[in-house]
């Protein structure tokens, strides 16, 4: 197996001194390749830069028409949020509209990602509560799908438990291929996650993006989630996130999410390409540069997105006394 | 140029999820390659994990002999230390010593790395000072080189400065080979980093270690700091640190010390070879799996030695809610 391309590397001074691997691909809905590097074939684990994807199930059982989801809500069942207080009131809001509360959630509890919110709740003494995990507005959205189907709630993030079932079935149907226990592990928030070819990925997201092979309601559904993640997109990600930040520069052509261990997956939504990127290290910085230069080269950026772009895909290094010491960049696009 | 091999892989569920690609030499002092894997011929910089090297300068202008650094003040220049307690006093010690404070430390000033010692800090309402920083032991060092040399003390850390100038050197007398601005970068507590042939650094721990190729000053200044640096791994690392794990493990047989950006350094003393190794993609942990693996195979362990080394060459990956999910593992050794 060849190594796949160099995509991002760390210059400290004058010298080069990290690189980071990877692979792309943009694809259309009919699965032609737009552009792509490294090995599109190999099976990753697509982590939270499909939540999207995993939302579908909120409209496959219908849980959408019995407890009306609000756009806000729909973008935090996309998110990967920074635990600030305005993504803590849209989880505990669809929550409590549940009947359910903060100890209902399966994903655990951690300190909120921005360090803002995680200062604030450090001055007011309080620990760090479900509703925080980046990953609450996604659970959320699930606890309305278990009561949906009518399923006991309790357990709803094991593999076995119908939720699961059917947040998988909903993936499998949107990337046009099975998933498989024999490529699967557990996420950091509990639920599982099944590698698929990063190929299948990329290609899914451009189905969400025009509905091609895709039912009308699943169309339907994928374009309320998409729409929602886009037009709220400080949901999705929050103050000063790199998520947030391009999908507020490209005002709706872009749906752009990342995933742990350096996963990315998204949408050029005009030109009905869908994409998928993984670092082989996991290195969270490394693939937001990365993603961004991807961008920059394929996007048809203008010149503010370009600009956003820019400071994605070159990030300063800093001192600990806080002088610029070098770059991590993207490169080879 | 071809890709260097992996090793070390994450795993999550049953599929692999993370590839990290590297290079290690060991090698003895004659320069003779024991093993080695990827392009050792690559110069990297080697942050941190040549610290004992760079202490070399606190003997070539006999700072030692005016101001009597303790085993102890030498073994945390040699250290990235937790910047617990006892950290803080024997750089504080020192300094005191030297009448200097933290005040003329130029590293700038970073929360401790120990968690527990972080909560103290908090629990106090007290910021960290430049004494936490994980190379205040390093910096202290070098402001008794700049005492000696009848320098002035304030731009001890710029890289004109005679104290590096001087352990520019002394890097350069044991590694055996010339060190170039071509090749530089400031390092994280903004002292000059030069890159150099990873194997360079390798046949200079040997060298380290057995004295061959030095002067016998040389010689006697490596072995009173691997001397203190092994014989008080608690100063080089600090409570539950995998350097300290490890050399605490070996008794003195094994001198190993990580740098930022996934580099390691020391020396299997008893055999008189020294090593080198750098992931990379940058990542510590990847990067202490693999020595950890290194180790394993090439320095002999005994059981006890063989279980504190598989607990670093393979670390277990949790979910938020404190499930095991995965591993991180040294591959290929």
């Amino acid at each position: 197996m060849d190594a796949n391309p160099i995509l991002a590397e760390t210059v400290r001074g004058n010298w080069v001194e990290n690189r980071h691997r990877g692979a792309f691909a943009i694809i259309d809905a009919d699965g032609i390749i737009i552009a792509s590097a490294g090995d599109i074939e190999r099976s990753i684990f697509p982590r939270s830069a499909i939540k999207s994807m995993q939302a579908l199930a909120i409209f496959a059982r219908h849980a959408d028409t019995q407890f009306h989801h609000s756009a806000e809500e729909l973008a935090l069942a996309c998110s990967s949020h920074n635990g600030e207080d305005f993504h803590v009131e849209v989880a505990a809001g669809l929550l409590g509209r549940l009947g359910l509360s903060e100890a209902d959630l399966e994903c655990g509890a951690h300190q909120p990602i921005n360090a803002a919110a995680r200062a604030a709740l450090r001055a007011l003494g309080a620990k760090p509560s479900t509703l925080h995990n980046a990953c609450s507005g996604k659970h959320s959205g699930m606890l309305s799908v278990s009561l949906a189907m009518g399923e006991p709630t309790a357990g709803y993030a094991n593999r076995e438990h119908a939720v699961q079932q059917q947040v998988r079935a909903s993936v499998e149907a949107v990337i046009g291929e099975p998933l498989t226990e024999a490529k699967c592990g557990t996420d950091g928030c509990s639920i599982p996650t099944y590698a698929a070819p990063l190929r299948a990925f990329a290609r899914g997201f451009a189905r969400m993006a025009t509905g091609t092979g895709l039912t009308p309601e699943m169309g339907a559904a994928a374009k309320r989630l998409l729409d929602a993640a886009t037009s709220l997109p400080h949901l999705v990600g929050g103050t000063d996130h790199a998520d947030t930040r391009i999908m507020a520069a490209f005002n709706g052509r872009v749906m752009q999410k990342y995933g742990a261990d350096g996963v990315q997956c998204g949408a050029i939504r005009d030109k009905g390409w869908g994409y998928a990127l993984k670092c082989d290290d996991g290195n969270v910085l490394a693939a937001h540069a990365m993603v961004a230069g991807m961008l920059l080269k394929f996007a048809e950026p203008d010149a503010d997105q370009r600009a956003v772009l820019e400071t994605i895909a070159h990030q300063s290094i800093r001192s600990v006394r806080g002088d610029v010491v070098g770059e991590m960049r993207s490169v080879g696009f």
